[in-house]
């Protein structure tokens, strides 16, 4: 598409419908949307599925309704993350269908429901205080386009838990798995699959998990082999991944 | 195949030509070969391609070279990472083929070079010193089937380097990207590719690199979504994770 | 006792057998004396079937050879933890029977080998690695009068290797894991038993481990209500308090 | 038992009662339910006495309102811990005979007191501002049936104060020992007495105490042989461990 | 000045104008006074431009009032950094003409604009939650007589946004580079230019940001030899050192 | 004066005015008071000068106002640290002379102001923000009778300031130092005196120094030899030692 | 000129003499080639007379002659930090004249001593320890054609030692201060100069250091706002950036 | 003194023996012997008995042999503290009667015996793997000119050791408490004794002990007033600034 304004352009110039100055005023003073670096970001929102994701958190509720107002206005959906109580109303404000996740802090507009994953993304959770990172996760791959099985609370002190639900991972193309306090679900949700599996660490616990960051140690130093790893509490980014690793 | 063992057993059991007890005893005393359990280790290797890895790191080189004989017994590739010079003799002793690279500790012997990865995996590194945690990547990556686009010194205090280099990104399916000190250049990368960037921190630089915990800390909290890491120089983890999202 | 010996005092000085100035200078001169402190140790080895044991770490052989025969004289066992080769030989040249274990630096005189311990101790490590941890605790508990069923092996990325093994856990009455990386493997153990679980997170692994850190931090936030933890590599500790429960 | 469904299986396909398909399917999909795993929680439960525990930190009040409800109706007894006052009432608008511990944040329903326990467990705490730790493991282990000795301020640096309650600790079959800021009276009480003692290092303190951390590497690096250690703050640990140890 | 004193005073001992007790008191007690110690201060703020900065933090509202006049009374310009709303009000009210800048704290009275600097300081910040630490940068510099180019939302994930600004940093005689998260951006434009980089870590980010550490730890590992560092947040003292250095 | 109380009563016993039951009584039931363990803390009091002091943190007012009321009406002297308002207002209502110092969280009944100390102690802190940690400092020391000589403002970058000051230092019979942020002025200090100087991190500061970690590591590093030092803001033990220093 | 070029292209596509193909060719495929980016770091060199260095560290002897060799044959001088007595051998080889010093692991060619620095760059250290660090930082700045005043053991215990050398300190037009242990000497240093203060941390020091990690920190909260850091025992980053100060 | 010196000068110029210029001369150039600041090294040394001390870390062995030639020249004493063998040596050449102590690394000549302190020290270790730091500081307090009793192996695991011994402690006027592992051992003494107490944390333990941190943290929390802190295995800085409080 871009490449074909800039096509258009083009022809334009060799058809002497448009001044080589104004071209070039075009070429230059439009930088993102016009010159080849600003595309990629545009790119990879056309062909990932990814709307915009507006990090709410550090902004002001009114910055964030500029930012989705222009996001929506060329994009079906939109996620604001760590997003306050304000920032949904203000969103809302705008775009009524948007839902609001308290316990997630995201905010969402879901116009465009298409699959475009190629297969299913597995999201676990090892206990039910992490469900929130869980939700951001899903969230996120959910609106990019993917098939998400959610299964939540099953931590490793009851494996027979995570057994039982072992026949909903069979299928699943990449893993995500959140957990905090020692953040020993991915190792072992790690064992019993073949696919990539994303490690969240999240920032339940107390005392000696250092808000997360024990999990993050314990997911670093996975034995098994096919565990990457993202930021405490990144629910986003590691939904995030899960879809890229989803279309390839 | 393992399901065909099973019903074997079972129509044995039905001709009674294998009786209940001798059927039971299989049942119960081959845990790892009869059993769904162990099936899933045999498979995983039989569908990724993937030779069993041994990490030489803590055992005797008598030991190696034992499970070495085993694994060649049964798979035409193996690895081991971590490996003392005295390792990779005790290897060679017994495949001459083998091949000992010291900087990265790795032996390998590949026998079986057929491609089974979809696309490319690009693995880049900062500095020269990054080098064998990148070579171990790369001989992983390699050595499960994958073809990879080797990049090195693309440090970021010289972006010009990578740019110049930005081409051969391109079409890759997912990317590796090694760096020490400020660990730095995988967020440029993420934002460069709209694939999965797994991010190796390497223990390269002094001070208050705290042999690695810097460019952990960096990755980790990369502002480019598409980045998840492995352990500090933990190269084969990241071939590994790539092969398989080149293959899903 | 106490009070009758201080009744005692009292009615001499009111008889006048002894001078206050005598019975001042007791009151304030012979706080401990009387109270047998000194010979707790003494009695907690002859209940606990405890030999005295020595710490090598930071001794010289001769100091240990010198602690050796002392103990020897009045004890059949005798058990030096971080034994260096040379006090190895010291000991060997007082007691021939005594045996070295190089790689859990053990030194052990085993005379009296009666069973004191009420059940079994099961001892479970996760990797190959962690076994000089999980030999340590062994042997320490094996002298103190326990029946030990030691299993290795059984890290948590292949679940179904540990989940094989579970009715060898059945019978015990306490249990210790050793586990080095993400020492995940007491939480999943701790969930399978209803015994008390010692924790024994170890040295083995690299980068982000730190040294055990991870482990440490992660059995410290362990999901499961029964565990407890010791020192980075202290199998001992594991083994000396698994003993003290068995006895109870 | 299980090995006798797995007979019976096997049996019926030998008299061709079960045709091998379905014998296979057997085999294949119900691989936990048949095995119990899912019931060993119920089954610890009736066997130590321990009444379902509610965390309620990272709960909604509601939920721990349902939860409660669903304990109540097979249990006796009910134990929240990290309750906020809220959830005390929810809990109390249920059974109104529960109790509220404010400093520990514990909410109790206390219907079965029949002792469990074989001996006495002695809770001890260095400090006045450690009692809350003690008080939650002392209801811990209360409610599990135990009879709890329970000793407080008796810090190191007035060691008279603890050696005056020494003959307290004669008895015990296992000690509880709270502490925060150098964390030392476990080391201490370890040398006292020759029972297993479980270590619950406190937040109390303020600068180089970094909230518990001192008081944990203290305990875990503790010279006396026969200490164990829990996470920072974890009462409740400490009291289930104790009562597990105290019925073997 | 000090050596003529000095002779001043030999002279009248050696003319017996000064007895030699007095001349011994003189020179063992004024040791500061007549050194000029206590007026480098008072020098530096004359040749530096630099006005009396005063640092809210830790200071009641009144003392921070009461210095301000002083200040005032004796110079055209006044900063005030880490100010709450309530001292911007006294000082409203001291200088009617004193701009709050609530983002960063600042309190600014910007009477003498004159520019001292020889050159241009180019200030950047990775992405818009930085914005604040580079404001109170910017403050600085500009009101110790600087001309101060503002770039923002430069960060490194999308690294074509920072070349398009390439132009911007060409003149710069000092750059000021603030980022959180993994903290690049020093490391990338310190490559670009060939001036001094003033790298200042900001507390942006969540998780293993901790803080801040992340970003500090990666701006003193970075690999581009032009890069300094200051404290987590301390856009001041960048703004202050850039002045001082666009000024030699 | 105890022993004198204990003679007293043995001298009862003796002439029969105090029946052994009774006298055996005094002696068991009054643990503290009469055996020679409590004697320790009482003795210390009346030696040192020393009021019984209360640790505001983590008791309720009401707790405070009891033990301040036993306190009081066996000693002169009071000293509440760590204390609310509320904790002020509850023992202004029973001492109506006490002092209540916000900054530095200090109440103080000071009845009697006799000096006991056999010189000068010298006080200081760096910069105004570590005055409250002075004062606690100063007030403690000051009730414990001594002449306290408090110098505030003397931070290393401007030397001057504290060699202008010098001469106060001189007849130091010990020095308290109290720094924030780099910490640095007891190592100065401790080169121009050569009495033993008490060093004290406080929490001042921001980012990097991690609540007074910089400045506890920097004074625990000192180049000058007379240099100890105690925890982050402990004003108190600052001037409780430096006290017992002054008494020697 | 960039814009010059994309004219030229446009009046082409104008003019039909280049075809729209071509041209979007050239505008997606050439975005680097033609800004020269790849020549920066050469210009770099030019403009500063910074000869190539060459971080020893982490290569092979026969890499750094490699080098080496390049680098003289288009640049006088030659520098190797963190350089093994092996590589200053083969760097002798090349050019006899090369310096080495062994305590700062420098090799050196300095044929071109020409001086570019404006004004006189102080460089200090705290201890005699220290200097190594020193003599990289001084041999950094003297290649790079400054004039440096070297100044050893002043440490801040001994405050007179550096005021006694504080004249030398007047002309300077930046300091390196380097220091370990507590790492104060850079905040006095700063008190004393108007000029900006370029502070090395040093690994000296032993126990609470953490090899340079107080220095580190301490330095990093300076109270002198003209302090800037570097990495620990970063000489040569000192030496660069000073040197650059120096001709700005 | 000097004073009597700069008298001398003075006279001289008064009396016109010396010219002014040339006393002008001797009071600009020999600033350490003439001007104030110099004098506080040599008063120190006079009045306290502190023979200079070489810190032989870092140094090499014909450095410490030419400051030790100085130092004798003119001082009876000598201490060289963490001496090598060869340092060993080097003194003994020089000053046959050099005593050396290879576990704590101490050299010393101890020619002038003189008792300078007006009380005891008590010098206490918990274990015996820290009497080496026990003995520095015995060294170095001895060397002072101090009585020293030295009490080992009294760690608080078997309180009753410590109590044993408690007689010995009844007349220090200072104690110097040396701990590893938990550091307990400071706070336990520090309410038997009502002197100051410095403790010393060693590097003795492994795993969480974490280098000597560990018993660094439980020192500095420690819940006896009377207690401070030196640097770890600094049993030099112990015993400094316990000499000089006993002279005070």
């Amino acid at each position: 598409m871009n490449t074909r304004q800039l096509q258009h352009l083009l022809e334009g110039v060799r058809d002497r419908e448009i001044p080589v100055d104004q071209a070039l005023q075009s070429l230059r003073d439009l930088p993102f949307e016009d010159l080849g670096f600003a595309k990629v970001d545009h790119h990879r929102a056309v062909r990932h599925g990814m709307p915009e994701v507006i990090l709410g958190q550090g902004k002001e509720p009114g910055q964030v309704a500029e930012i989705a107002s222009a996001v929506l206005a060329k994009s079906s959906n939109l996620l604001v993350t760590r997003a306050s109580a304000e920032m949904a109303d203000r969103v809302k404000a705008i775009a009524p269908e948007a839902e609001h996740f308290p316990a997630s802090r995201v905010v969402r507009v879901w116009r465009d429901r298409s699959i475009i994953g190629k297969g299913k993304i597995a999201a676990l959770c090892a206990g039910t205080s992490d469900i929130p990172v869980l939700e951001e996760a899903r969230l996120t791959a959910e609106t990019m386009g993917n098939e998400v099985e959610a299964i939540s609370d099953v931590g490793v002190a009851g494996i027979h838990r995570l057994l039982d639900q072992r026949h909903r991972l069979r299928d699943a193309r990449v893993a995500i798995v959140c957990a905090g306090m020692e953040g020993a679900l991915p190792s072992v949700v790690g064992g019993l699959v073949s696919c990539p599996v994303i490690a969240v660490p999240t920032s339940v616990g107390y005392g000696a998990s250092f808000n997360g960051l024990a999990a993050l140690l314990g997911m670093l130093n996975s034995c098994a082999s096919n565990v990457t790893v993202v930021n405490i509490d990144n629910g986003f980014g590691a939904g995030y991944v899960a879809s890229l690793i989803n279309r390839v």
